[in-house]
Order: structure tokens, then sequence, then C-alpha cells
């Protein structure tokens, strides 16, 4: 407990010099970095070596296993990521905007860090290398807690990129690593150090820390995601892409797990998706409506807003649009969802009244992804309705200040009316 | 408690509707709440009459009774601002972004209303008017909870706000009306229904709802702002900046309580501002450094951090301008700090370090003020690290939604390597 805070304020001193940091000390310490990552490759291994060895014994699952496992692929894979972020333009410094209050007053609207990030994720030790860079390099403190079973790679790959950082002049206390679960519990208290929270992992997971915190937390804790064929589908692309959205990955929160069909298209389109999701074994759950066109299981009241994650796929008959986006609204996780129509002004309709981060028309739920969407890096994926929302890029770790230049200018001068306010935009860099 | 549940509700509901409204209808709707208001004037004064006779009655303190006034004066002003608001851009529906993944898949990031905003004011009636026109013109609904003092002018104001934007086809239920304490307690629990809290009012009112609501909250609860005069600050200038900062309006959370000195500039500086201060009144309170250039009161270890908001000034004396930020960074609110200096070095690392929503150079802390920024419009002043920061205006009440447009794009082309994404930027506005 006691060494939780020191390290939540440690972070928090960093973060005050993180945010002046110049492009070129950051890049630096992110070279240094995959240098020194390459240099201890082998120790890397070695401990990664432990931690498998360590949950085979205690009979964790295989998928979990296999997401633990650090070897000289996923080193690659983390390498090739710090290397793109290291060709992005510093997001820290950017004129948001600029506006003369009167001459010679001047305010800008620049980006900068938020400050302390806190990040809870689940087995995946090349999650910390790369949440770490992209704190890094948006000028963030950040402070990690990952599973236990990564406790010997996480342990070891944190104590390499403080030690690449601290070589090049990055203020020292800005990665923190945490190693009980009772630190997060002290964690979530700590709205004085840490402005947001990322937690990545299950619904229950997410779920309890967005429950049990003050903090702000960025992310999504389920993606309950549609597909909805309206009457005016085109039926072969409908099916395209009603079976790519939920089986061209089916574990992910942007797999579809609801098709809603309107009532006229119905009898077309549902015979030949069932014969195309039948390819890939997917199990069929349908309304009452749907028994009637194709024979399939009946669905439950439990299935509306389910979150399958597997090879299961609820249907819905609608009676029309409206009724479509209500489900969704009700019954989705304002996650993504997809309408499959012909027509424009039905497409802008869904679009404009589906409450969700992603909405798309006429093609798969599972472009919504941070690559796909090519925002370079991704933080994650957030349902929030303020700050970021959908897939999130370095953006997301980012806030403003606002600066005042001026040249001994006061406010009773112009509560006199002395003096006017003029409030013209200007077409200006903030420089220093 | 019931009736809170079905409030928010139909505020949900309606949200989904606003959300798609054109510009026009809700233009026309403030011209309607204008026409209305004005129609209705002597109604809302008969009503606000009742209330300040109650709060007589119960002895309510002369300046509580001077904010719950609502006469022609104040409606004027609200009107003016709502004519305001009708002429400035619809912040709905901007492109923030636009993306070509591929040939005829493109991706658009658009502004959009963040639902439903929860707004707890004190007292001022003419702030229930301000805050539901500015939820009207970006599209959100409102569940408002005024003081209880001005329970008959709310909910006067309310209905006739309410019976205008029916008249013009606004979806019913999108402005609702808390009126007891125990339907704020509900309130905080609604994240389901609710998606931003603003509250105005006291430190401890403030800071009750930040600790006992998961819904984000935007604001502020305290202003403890400074000025820090450094060595190679103009003297005349500095003390006109901190005299300003301290008295132009002592209330309210932008004006300075505590001054920041520079060792080498105390003894010129300190001598002046004292003569200066004392025209206005204004109680000095001194470190022990200070005390040995002027006589003052002493200043005891509460005064480093109290926020006054009265004719109260502490002063304390530093060694060198990292002393000024880690004060500030240790004992501010990240609100509002201002350095005099005539060194832009040093300027630039002050304004980059200290880590508040407003950092100025050479002026007073007093123009951070969505008004004075030129914002057309304040929501409030935020102090949060997330989504919006310092004076806030219109579009702190809005998020973005991406919206994807393909033509039966699927996900599997792209990971079996048949298409690739191009990822163009477009200079396209999204358009339907």
């Amino acid at each position: 407990m006691a060494i939780t805070i020191h390290q939540a304020k440690d972070a928090k001193l960093a973060s005050i010099k993180l945010a002046a940091l110049s492009s070129e000390t950051k890049n630096n310490a992110l070279k240094e970095i995959i240098k020194l990552l390459r240099a201890k490759s082998h120790e890397i291994f070695f401990a990664n070596k432990n931690d498998i060895e360590l949950s085979e014994k205690s009979k964790l699952g295989l998928p979990l296993i296999k997401r633990l496992k650090f070897d000289e692929t996923k080193l690659n894979e983390v390498l090739e990521g710090i290397e793109s972020l290291i060709n992005l333009p510093d997001p820290v410094g950017e004129t948001l905007a600029a506006t003369e209050l009167d001459k010679g007053l001047e305010l800008y609207k620049v980006s900068c860090p938020i400050g302390v990030i806190g990040v809870i994720f689940e087995s995946r030790p090349d999650a910390l290398v790369q949440i770490s860079a992209l704190c890094l390099k948006s000028g963030n403190s950040v402070i990690l807690k990952g599973g236990s079973e990564a406790f010997n790679t996480n342990r070891i790959l944190t104590s390499i990129i403080a030690e690449a950082c601290e070589k090049v002049g990055i203020p020292k206390g800005w990665i923190q690593l945490l190693e009980t679960r009772s630190d997060v519990t002290e964690m979530l208290k700590m709205d004085k150090y840490i402005d947001l929270i990322i937690p990545r992992g299950s619904y229950e997971f997410v779920r309890y820390i967005m429950d049990n915190s003050n903090i702000a937390v960025l992310g999504h804790a389920d993606g309950v995601c549609h597909v909805y064929i309206d009457k005016n589908a085109e039926v072969n692309m409908a099916v395209k892409v009603a079976v790519d959205s939920k089986v061209q990955y089916v574990s992910v929160c942007n797999a579809a797990e609801t098709f809603l069909v309107h009532e006229n298209i119905a009898s077309n389109f549902l015979p030949v998706l069932k014969k195309n999701l039948e390819k890939f074994n997917v199990e069929i759950r349908g309304c009452v409506k749907t028994l009637k066109i194709i024979k399939v299981k009946a669905a439950i009241e439990k299935d509306w807003g389910a979150e399958y994650l597997d090879y299961i796929v609820s249907i819905k008959i609608v009676k029309n649009t409206d009724e479509a986006i209500d489900y969704i609204n009700t019954y989705g996780s304002r996650h993504t969802d997809s309408i499959i129509t012909s027509n424009k002004a039905t497409a802008h309709y869904f679009m404009d009244l589906v409450d969700s981060a992603n909405v798309f028309w006429n093609c798969s739920t599972r472009f919504s992804d941070g690559f796909r969407y090519g925002l370079g890096a991704e933080v994650g994926i957030s349902t929030n309705k303020i700050h970021a929302r959908g897939p999130v890029g370095l953006d997301g770790l980012l806030i403003y200040k606002w600066k005042l230049i001026g040249n001994g200018n006061i406010v009773a001068d112009y509560s006199s009316g002395k003096s006017k306010f003029i409030h013209k935009k200007l077409n200006k860099i903030y420089s220093k």
C-alpha cells in the first residue's frame, strides 16, 4: 500500500517534466528502448519461459498461455510498432485554436499530455511495451498493472524500458509497475495522482474498474454489435457483410452478435444467410418470426443483448428501421452497428439515430479498429460519451491547455469600457 | 424516486431524436422560446416574486435573494444570450476528419451531441434558461435541478421552454426539471441514462457531486489561482496585474489567492504592491521572508492553498521559478496561474510546467472566462484533465461518432491480403 502511493507520486512528479520534453528527446528514448529490448532479448525470453512454466504447472488454459508468450515474433512485432511511433508527428504542442483577444493579447489552445495514465491489462506482456511507448510519445507517465501470470516478463520489460529512458534524460519515475491485486484497489482511489485509467480485459473486469473508481475510465466493457438488413438491401451483399461481421474473428468486441432483418426481405434473405453461416458451423437462434422461415434454434429472452464471442448468432425480424434502431439503442453496447441498404435516406437516418461509437453503412462491423481506421496506434476502443469514442489513437492520451500571452493586460480596463475585446481568429501557430 | 427514473428515460429517448434535428428546427425552437418567455414574462415575474417573498420569510441572506431575482433586466440579458446562440453555427454534424480507407470505403469522424446532460445549479433561475438553450442548440436533452428557493420560477420557466419547443416539433421530454434533493441523489446513480453532469456551485457542493457519482462530471470545485512575479518582472506591470487578479472581482473562481514572489525582486516589488493593495483594503498574509520586507499579518500553514474569495491575499517568497511551479502544482487547483516576467524562456518554462487549465504570461488571472475568450457561450469552467478544460463553450457538450460508408466491404478481404488499406486523408465534408 505504502509503495503504491509513492509510485503514484513519483509518476505525477515525472509527468510534469515529461510534458515539456522535446520531440527529439522522446524519439531518442523510443530508439533506445528498441536497442535495449533487442540487446536484452534473451533475458526477456528467459523470464517469459519461467512465467510459462509456472502457468503450465498451475494448469492455466492454453489460450491464456498463448497470450502470455513473448518470443522473437512478438518482440519483432512490438519493435515494429515502436518504429512507426517514432515516425508519427509529436502530438504535444499542437495549436488547436488561436485568438487575438485584443491587440497584444493572444490566446492559444495548445495540446498537452493528460498527466498520469493507469493501464490495467491481462496476460499479454507485449501490451506493456506498446502502451508504455504510446504514453512516452504523448508525454504521459504510466502506471502499469499486468496479469500476475506474466510477473517475471513484465518486471524485466519495465526495467529495460526505464533503463533505456534514463540513459537519454527522460525523468525517472515516469514508468511504474504494480504487481499485486491489492495495488489495483489502491490505484483506483488515487484520483489525486492518476488522471485516466485504461482497463483492457473481460467485461466483468472492465465493469469492476468503472464501478469502483472516481478516476475517468477510457474503454469498453462489452461489444454487442448488430447488422441490420433493411428491406432495400441487396441480398448477396447483405449475406457477405453479415457473415464477415459474425465469423471473421468471433472472440473480439467488434464481431456481430445479432442480425436484425426487415420483415419484407426476411423470406429472401434468411435461407441464403443460413446456408452461408452453416459453412462456418454457426449456431443460429431465431425469434418466433424467423422460425417460420428457417429451421433454427429458438432464441430466448436472454439472447437479446448477449455477447456470445463465439460461433453463435441471434436473429430478430423487425417491422421497420425504427424498430431496429430502438432495439440497438436498448440492447446494444454503443460499440459498432451496421445497416445494409441501397436506400441512402434510410442509411443516414440509421446512422444519425443509432447511438453508437461506430455506425456503418454497407460494410462489416469488424472494420471498427484503430489500425483499419488508419489511426497509426491504438490506445483502445471506447464506448464513452465524452473525451474519446470508438477506436482511440494517440489523441486520446492528450488534452489541451489555454495559454494567454499579454503585456500587462488587466480585466478592469475591459469592464470599465476603456478597452474592448476584438476576438479575432488568428491563423498562427503557438511557438516558443 | 419512481418519477426521476421516468424523467431520465424520457430524456434519453428524446435525446436520440434530438441528435438528428436540423439546424433550422433547433433555431426555430430558440426563437419560439424567446417569443414565449416575452409573452409570459408577467407570469414569470409573479412566480419569482412568490419565491422571493418565501425566501425573505425564511430569512435567506441578501446575496442569495439577489441571485434569485428574475426581473425585466435578467430576462433581457437571457434573451440576448439566446439571440446570439441562434447566430452561432450548428456545432452538430461537423466533419472532424475524413479518410479513404480503400476505394469506395470512406470513414468520417462527425461531431454529435453527447446525449443527456444533468445540470445542477444553485439559486439563479437565469442559469436554467441559459443552460437549456445551450443544450438545445447542441442537440442534448437536459435534466435540471435548481435551488429549492427558486422552485416557482424554475417550474414556470421550464414549462414555458417545453411548450415553445413542442410547438415547433422538438421531441417531448428533452427538458426535465427535478425538484427535490432526493431526486439529485437518484440522478447521480443514473449512469445508464445520464452521460454528463455539470454542477455549478460551492466547493463542497461540486466536490459532493464528484465523489458520489459514476457519471462524468464537468466543472471545477475550487479556484486557487496564483500570480508569480519573476525576478525579471517589470515592477509596475507586476503590481498592476497582481492587483487586478486579486481585487477586480474577489468572489469568483479566477481571482488570485496567492502571490509568489522571486526573492531577488521582493524588496523592490512588495512595498509598492502593499501600497496599492491597501487602497482596496486587502488584508495581506505574508510568509516569514515577506514579513522582513513589509509589515503585514503572518501567514499560517492553512493559508497556502486557501480559497479566500475575499479581500485577502497570501504572499510567499520563492528562490526561483522551479519553486514557484512546484508550489502551484502542489497547492493550486489547476485553474488559472499567471507569470509576470520579461524573460521569454522563463515564461514558456512556467507555462509548460504549471499543470493548470489556463497558464498566462503578463496578464491578469481574471481573463480565464468563456466570454473573454470569445467562445460565444460558456457551459462552465473545467479543471478536468479529459474531455474539456478551462472555459468550456458549446463544444464541451459534443462528442463525435465514426461513420463508415462502404459498398459491401468485408474484413476477410484485407486479412487475406486480397485488398489493401490506402488510408488517404480526404478533404471532404460528410454530407447526407
